[in-house]
């Protein structure tokens, strides 16, 4: 049994915090990857003058809001969830089509576009190649998204939420870390919980020490899918990063692609959800789309199996079709499923 | 019989001229049609005032290049023909999208975009509205595809093709009209044949008597559909259009949506094309689409019939998915299909 609950009085459900993108899509084949040496599925940061080579490389691609967590708070508004978005685009056309989406799917989103000089770096944009097996490869280049500063995080904002959400790819932004410790310190001083994602197995690799940490001191509820939790713990065997996690937070969702996902709790519960079957067009925003389900059920205060559910049916809707947010309102969807 | 030939020792198949445009596309019910006074199927012309709230009603977007005449070049290139484009871009965010994506499809496109205070319009953008019933409204922001000008009319270029093939949308443009005639006349001075679509029932409203004196003395091939062809003549009668179509241009391609297409010839051929079925998700790029394989056929010396069948199978692909260029190469649909 789960003893982690919401807090009460909260006019907001989830706070989500992170990267604020524009996705680049278009299909191409494991050759490409292999020309341009990417690790399929995996996430790489790539300067300016990469994105340019690789953009120039690619098909004919569409542009599509993105980013890990914005992707999670568009899906907690699909479900009827109130939920806000914090990143930083820049006062650009990519920055207005991002603003834009986000606020059409129902999610607040207050913060101000960077302006001027320190916009030069231009909204973030993430290229992804969706290869003929549905799993997509990466390259982002983070531009002001990585200008996401303290003075971003209002803490009433985070005091009036259940559950404030974050993505490790923050990490990769040095400048960052005083905004998530800004954050998390908003949140512990409200009761608000703290729930975080692990990211992208290679993100762990660089910030571990940290998400360690992290993990032990601050989360409630973490998400990582296999691996990623694996790399957290250095090794290549599920079950001994599935011993090494329980114990260190509140609840532990762990995704297994088309295997469903394993939720852990501190009292040492284990709940399999299975799957939702469908045919995966694009696996990009899967993980994100899990954590919305999961979230809406929790802060809605069903129990964890029935958060899972929705986690696994959100996920199964995000890859049904290109783009990394869902297409359907996921509160009929569910209506339907359950 | 049709006795319209390409031309010989042509080392272009197509070149095509019309509006660069990057189209931004939301699935949205008929009641948003009605709230914000638009009329289904049709193209309207917006300024900025209307873009934005448009706009910032509308549902979360992509963005997918378009532009009529450039989807078109699009469709001849996933044929495997050789075509160029001509159209104008701002050097802005979207103005490298379209570029990337033109040429990613294996188009030419050596317009150079427009920049400083002239750009200030920025790259064209087209808000679409896809209903339920697949159907697409468009609400087009000309910004700087407005200002192709003769200076962009390579006749060199024009003179190595096998036909030119113009949109009947840059009439909207008053300072195209000087293009228009400028890329005619290098073509009538090449050899090079002329291909002209009326491109929107309302266009052919604004411009009829232009439409009527182009098609009398300047066209060899014309693509309409049934809206078009019948605003044309003033007639609500289909038949009645057709019969005064005859005889001004040596082909007249007269789409009719589940009903296929009529080719007309200008010694009396009536040639009805059935259309491939399929189940309509966006019928955004439909005809433009239909001219592609219409074109790409009839440049490579198949039989009308066997064009106007390339024709309905490309319109058929891009209907059948959101945006307005194919998805699937064209040449291996059509080697499956025959």
């Amino acid at each position: 049994m789960n003893l982690l609950t919401p807090p009460e009085g909260r006019s907001i459900d989830v706070v989500c915090v992170g990267m604020a993108i524009v996705d680049v899509l278009a299909h191409a084949e494991d050759a490409f990857l292999d020309t341009h040496a990417m690790i399929k599925g995996s996430m790489e940061l790539i300067d300016t003058e990469r994105a340019l080579s690789v953009y120039a490389d690619m098909p004919p691609a569409i542009e599509v809001s993105g980013g890990s967590a914005a992707n999670t708070a568009a899906g907690v508004a699909s479900f009827g969830g109130s939920v806000a978005f914090v990143g930083k685009v820049a006062d650009d056309e990519l920055g207005a089509v991002f603003a834009h989406d986000i606020r059409a799917a129902g999610v607040s989103f207050d913060i101000e576009p960077l302006a001027g000089a320190e916009a030069a770096a231009g909204t973030a944009r993430c290229l992804i190649l969706v290869t003929p097996d549905a799993q997509r490869t990466m390259n982002t280049y983070l531009g002001v998204a990585a200008s996401l500063r303290p003075i971003d995080i209002d803490a009433a904002l985070i005091a009036s939420a259940k559950v404030l959400y974050i993505e490790g790819y923050l990490w990769d932004d040095p400048g960052a870390k005083d905004v998530i410790r800004a954050a998390i310190g908003a949140a512990h001083a409200a009761g608000t919980r703290v729930a975080f994602t692990l990211s992208d197995g290679f993100c762990v690799d660089r910030h571990r020490a940290e998400f360690l940490d992290l993990i032990a001191g601050d989360v409630d509820i973490l998400f990582a899918n296999e691996s990623e939790i694996c790399s957290l713990y250095e090794t290549t065997e599920f079950d001994v990063a599935v011993s090494n996690v329980v114990g260190h937070v509140a609840v532990a969702c762990l995704t297994r692609s088309e295997h469903g996902s394993i939720i852990l709790t501190a009292d040492g519960e284990r709940i399999t959800i299975p799957a939702v079957a469908t045919t995966p067009v694009d696996t990009t925003g899967a993980g994100d789309l899990y954590a919305a389900g999961l979230l809406t059920g929790w802060t809605t205060g069903r129990t964890l199996a029935e958060a899972g559910r929705m986690g696994s049916l959100a996920a199964a809707e995000v890859i049904s079709h290109l783009g990394a947010r869902p297409q359907h309102p996921l509160a009929e969807l569910w209506k339907e499923h359950a």
